[in-house]
């Protein structure tokens, strides 16, 4: 059911691959709640993903470009306000990877340039975006920006490596943006840390299915999904959420306040069972 | 414009005195936005304030009842089923005041039966109204619950007094609570973080104007007003929002997430013009 | 080995109770680091526990009082200065309590009067003994003001009920006073958010076992134990630490910055070795 | 006076450039302290800065390096532990600039290599020192390494450009290696977040003299200098502070958890004081 949230509103959408990513569910229901939106991601991306796909089944543009290079985010920016027919309200960034996870290179063995490379996808690509198009003056006054985080930008989960950093990083730039952005053209800037989602990009970190039933476990309500997220980018896209800029937003479910729940203290304990006396109390090794 | 957001969801507003509060306004958006609502507050208030002519605007009723006894609580709750015929889906807690504050009593000079009227009031009301409700299993599945904070929970401004350590209570008990009745019934439990506004409870603050001059300077957007935050509370309210919980949302235009602003710091400067030599430096006393 | 950190300070310990407690090796280090201290705890648990058998072994006096009561308070420090031949340097609230948690009452259940109890004592009893304090002018220049806290303050762990609430505010007094006592007289005030640690206090706190478990492979190196937590105290209470004030500081093995380890979740993934297939992927139910 | 905090362990210090840098204290009180250490900074600043004299002064060794050369970092500790007879047991990493900063490029038009340049020099630099360390396995059991941060690693400060997300990186990175270093060597890993220092790099900061200010006015305890810092540098590399890890610990008087002070807002509604009616009120324009 849509809320016309979005009615007249002008959005990108960068880094949609195929029906299992966040982007692409945003930009289902962006289209849903009446905005006009282009497609864009990496132009090996468009060949190898769905996102044609997508394209054509919301019947809007893709616009393939490398989302760190200054030339193609100018491009994006100009194509889009042309098919628009107008500035840009909103724009979402859902851009991550890391050379170094895919190279199953451990964060104490990192190869710097791989680490430049994670950085630049990751994180600068957002600082690049958003200067380009402040440049440009291509957003409305009171558009909104965002981009999606993970909790491991505050605490340490083993194997997410690198993207950490990036992470942080990606967070700093929301802030340090969403106040030369917001005190000159009041545009928002924002992220949404997600709970563990089993995108493409997701499935590729360590251990990434017990790490989604450890933390479903953890919060309260379970962990959040692409298409729950995607409501939650819409909410920060309309103008309900006009005065809210600079934070990082966690939709995880409780996850990110949880130290230990007693569901997922159960299922822990069960990994003593073996080990246990005959009165219950755990046999320590 | 309404989006339908709470379209046929049952609603209790706790806190609304007059045309300034953010319940108030709050109260008008959800009728706005499709939802059927009771209003609550004091006898006293009730008596002195204007929110039976907010009931008669929205033709809604209105119940008297103290918020921190458990009975009144209950007798709300009921009645609020009766009359909106259904189990609730949202509550709004905008309530506080400390005695200290009002009677002047510094904070190095505290009263205790004053404090623990402050936390009784400000906090632990927040922690009756869930408890009551979820005995009563008054809140249907997938229910969100919200209250008003300030960020004086996270970092201290003179003036503020005890109502700051009322303010991290509430902030604790939302997450103490969204765990319980997260797991349990899916119902979800947050706190916005508002920039100071001035209501007729923000205006008994010690040196309110100066500092909402300030915080305006400081927040890249501005200090957001009592009518924006109920736009966004409508939005936690929504079914938009449906795992977030345990989460204190900042809806300041930035001001969390800023250390110094220009527009600040040039106005503070103005502040040493007389104390200034011929080069323009600040002549230290 | 002696450092001589707290060479001629004098300092008052509360809430010593037995050679598990962390009070009683705060004492009886800053003894060896050259302090005069004194020793205070209720009369119950000046009775009951060892702490008598503590003063005699330090040669130091132990003084029964109510932290919650006024009266006993200035007491302890009148005492206190008279016994130690001047004003006191530094002050360790080691002091901690819920009804609630001792008759099993849950989070959703909770007797309001018993909440009262957890916060007066919990909580109010450091704003009472500081505010105490300030009116007597019974601190020196520098002082340092100590409370131990936990992690529970930030996020929720099941079973810690109340508590949490209470170790809030604590961290919350400990800024809102941090403030008023820095700008007037250069005390500072602190908290340690302190692994969980097996006293008397932490064994009543349901699961405890598994918690500490849980927390010991979750930090990577691993849960601080009582006497490592008296040796950061006793750095708190040094002048190496002169401009640090109303800082929750973790002293937890680096858990508070943990989301998962590789540890805690090898432990945690032998919990699903029955449910898993020949494949080795886990059966989900 | 000494506590032979240090006595017997060995350290590098990055980063001393002239007796202002906060390194140059550090390296007086560790060498006071009873520890052995080596120093170093870039070839450039060896030449033009003072480290020679220091080295002298306290006769120990100056080793010129890049810190952000993998070569050169294998060699200073290859060095030091030469020349000082064993492993390491405490690192300072006290390094950070922006050619950003330095060539006044908004944070809006910044350039990208000096980006690029600005993250080596100030968050990679010490995760390619830590991971050179741990490959060389030069760093003792039980070991501190500490960088030095700044609060605009969570809070935007205008005019310090792209060190705030230099910053955020730094401390993401020390959470990320304090994890992996602790759990396989106990080695902990922090940052010290740091009042503003009229170093020669804090000199280069946007406006500098009026955020000292402002930053003094709100800090209870006033800002904290480079003397005291160097205290609390010492502490953290002691064995007092063993199970502190992946800790970002804020020395500032307290301005981190400072909302307003009654000072600083003294001093800001001054700059009102021509604006103002006949009751006092302000007159906004």
């Amino acid at each position: 059911m849509s809320h016309n949230l979005l009615k007249g509103k002008r959005g990108i959408i960068f880094g949609a691959l195929n029906d299992m990513s966040i982007a692409w569910k945003v930009a289902e229901k962006a289209v849903e709640e009446g905005a006009m939106i282009t497609l864009t991601n990496t132009p090996v991306a468009v060949r190898m993903g769905d996102v044609s796909k997508l394209g054509a089944q919301l019947n809007v543009e893709v616009i393939p470009a490398d989302a760190t290079n200054l030339e193609d985010l100018e491009m994006v920016f100009e194509k889009s306000i042309e098919i628009l027919g107008g500035k840009i309200d909103f724009v979402l960034h859902s851009i991550g990877m890391s050379p170094n996870v895919r190279k199953k290179r451990p964060y104490d063995d990192l190869d710097y340039d791989m680490l430049n490379k994670t950085l630049d996808i990751s994180a600068i690509s957002f600082h690049k975006m958003i200067q380009t198009a402040k440049k440009m003056d291509a957003i409305n006054e009171g558009g909104s920006i965002l981009a999606l985080s993970y909790v491991a930008a505050q605490r340490t989960l083993f194997g997410y490596n690198d993207m950490a950093d990036a992470k942080s990083m990606l967070e700093s730039i929301a802030r340090s943006f969403g106040y030369i952005y917001g005190r000159e053209k009041n545009v928002r800037v924002n992220t949404i840390s997600q709970s563990p989602t089993m995108t493409t990009a997701g499935s590729g970190v360590k251990g990434m299915d017990s790490l989604m039933d450890f933390a479903d476990r953890m919060s309260p309500l379970g962990n959040a999904n692409a298409e729950e997220c995607a409501d939650y980018c819409i909410v920060m896209f309309s103008d309900l959420t006009k005065k809210v800029t600079m934070q990082n937003l966690f939709h995880d479910g409780g996850f990110s306040s949880m130290g230990m729940s007693l569901r997922a203290m159960d299922q822990y304990n069960k990994s003593f069972d073996q080990y246990k006396d005959e009165h219950g109390n755990i046999i320590y090794g």
